[in-house]
């Protein structure tokens, strides 16, 4: 049973997790970082329990931020837009929450939970609805076990704000989306109000602590001399997908996503090989030479050569030296229902999931 | 002090009066005909009481159709879409509304306001919020007179509902069209939630009755075999314009409104003329011959030349014969405050708004 205290060793090794389990998505980690670490310099205290921990009739609330991470990063947040958002549902539900949980374990929406839980005081519960970062509302273990988005709460930073109820989950997205782009990129949403009982079937246990682990685990590779890769490797149990330099990144700002693919040029074990990335906001899809090697809802990070730092979809350019790694998802996404929301086909891609330990074994030798 | 019950009459004559004030907008009359006298004939009363019998203190809504009126002629409504937007609002203000009014006197929206009494035993009060009908939120006299937009209530006919509170009126405006939009062009809205004191200070008195009025005297035409023209001029002391046959009609649906132009060439005594009239739902500008003649905020109506009914701009067709009808705005709009937000320099328009009565003595002999 996890229940801990954040400390700002654990902030910084947790932004670098997250940035990992972000897949390229979910906004700059470096941000989020700050406004945790600043409520921190302010004595306030962040408290993280375990899911075991919470009565089947607790009222939980996820929050995040909603939009594309671009510009998220121009638009640097006070801390209290989230929050804003969670002040409201309650409001609407006229009781107070008991738990804050993060929507997702990927980029700035796994540090905004910390945030607000700490300006309110309240407890973050280490589970996320995704074991990663997706793009899209309904793409969450919340849905698959049908958890409604709404009564969910929307606001900008001017102070604009939606109560959205919608008829389903592929509504609230997109009605939340298209409010999302008139408020000029990005939202703070308070969504997936829920209780115990189905919070605890639904949620992906342990998010907040894995992400510490992955940080930790790569800074004590640092220190000990030991290759940072083999150990991320190790501590996700994933593996190396391809090393190269990226040669093209093309991207577009569309339906308020960030849509796009980068072309990595292979070197060393990988020369006279080409992979493509596509994603939106986050990775989708590595095709290697043609071929299919990893795909949603798998993980697909790409690592920067010389750091090992993680590279979010945004900051892709050409010249970078790359690692590319592939990290199995949790295994709540690995049946119909879950592979119906978050499989390679609801992207448009014709493709059938196959888990990345499949294809690694079937394509030989990758790792 | 006017305070009736509206019979089967009163609703035809008052579809009659709302088409004419609608200046082309609000939808097709024929449609809010069906569901008012639907309404009675479920044995359903549909009272109107003065603004004068309206307390202080008392909870006032108005209620009433967003979006492209096409769109709502395609979707016939079930009279449930806006009562459910008016149940949500009270229930975010917990508390239950004492009056329902118009937004504004044209078209479909003057018969929303009934249906929505009816079905919920309310009273509505003889008032709106316009004396005519205009495409945008803020267009309205509480709007000049400060009273704010939000929080409103928008839902769909699937069952998506909004709650926004929005910073100003023009945020209003513009959230709440761009989720119009996603609901697929039509939105169901109770806004401009208020009390009776701001209520009374703002509203233009009268509309419902006057729309009635309209109506009759078009009625009353007929049988007594007077001008029906002359009749109209009459009682809304109103100008004729032009007459003539629409030879070009030209329209596009921009975010989400009905945008456009139809272009009459002039038959009889203003034969060798042309004008052009140009909409955002409601007609905005006559211009005739290269000279404006007539601009919001005074109302523009074109009437079917062998009818006499107004044409809604939806309908406006090549080879149509009409006539146009140019009738004073209330004289809250005469105010710079009023014109900044419905003046004709607010639509585009470069030119100062000039008062009907002035442009018709000016130009000499159009009445």
């Amino acid at each position: 049973m996890v229940h801990f205290v954040l400390n700002k060793q654990d902030v910084e090794d947790l932004v670098v997790g997250a940035a990992i389990l972000g897949t390229g998505g979910g906004g700059d980690p470096y941000i989020g970082k700050l406004m945790v670490l600043q409520e921190l310099e302010r004595g306030r205290k962040i408290e993280v329990v375990s899911i075991d921990e919470i009565d089947d009739e607790a009222f939980i609330i996820p929050v995040a931020a909603m939009g594309t991470p671009v510009v998220l990063m121009e638009k640097i947040p006070s801390g209290k837009e989230a929050l804003f958002s969670l002040n409201l549902l309650e409001k609407y539900f006229n009781r107070k929450v008991d738990f804050i949980s993060p929507i997702e374990a990927g980029g700035v929406n796994s540090t905004i939970p910390l945030v607000v839980a700490a300006e309110r005081g309240l407890l973050v519960i280490d589970a996320d609805g995704m074991g990663r970062a997706f793009p899209e509302l309904q793409m969450v273990t919340f849905h698959i076990y049908g958890i409604k988005a709404t009564p969910m709460a929307l606001s900008d930073e001017r102070g604009n704000a939606i109560i959205l109820d919608a008829i389903d989950n592929f509504w609230a997205e997109r009605i939340a989306r298209t409010v999302t782009v008139r408020f000029g990129g990005s939202a703070w949403i308070a969504i997936y109000p829920t209780y115990g009982k189905p919070y605890k079937d639904a949620a992906v246990k342990g998010s907040i602590s894995f992400a510490i682990e992955i940080g930790r685990t790569l800074r004590d590779a640092k220190i000990t001399g030991k290759n940072p890769i083999d150990a991320l490797l190790d501590v996700t149990k994933g593996y190396a997908l391809f090393k190269g330099k990226i040669i093209d990144v093309q991207r577009f700002n569309i339906g308020g996503f960030a849509r796009g693919e980068a072309v990595i040029e292979g070197l060393d074990e990988y020369k006279d090989s080409k992979i493509t990335i596509k994603f939106q906001n986050e990775n989708l899809v590595a095709i290697k030479d043609g071929e299919i090697i990893a795909s949603v809802p798998d993980l697909i990070t790409v690592l920067d050569s010389e750091t090992s730092k993680p590279i979010t979809t945004e900051r892709l350019r050409y010249g970078l030296r790359v690692i590319v790694i592939g990290i199995p998802c949790n295994e709540k996404w690995r049946n119909p229902r879950g592979l119906e929301v978050v499989g390679p086909k609801y992207f448009g891609y014709d493709i059938d999931y196959v888990p990345i330990e499949m294809r690694v074994k079937k394509i030989g030798g990758v790792a």
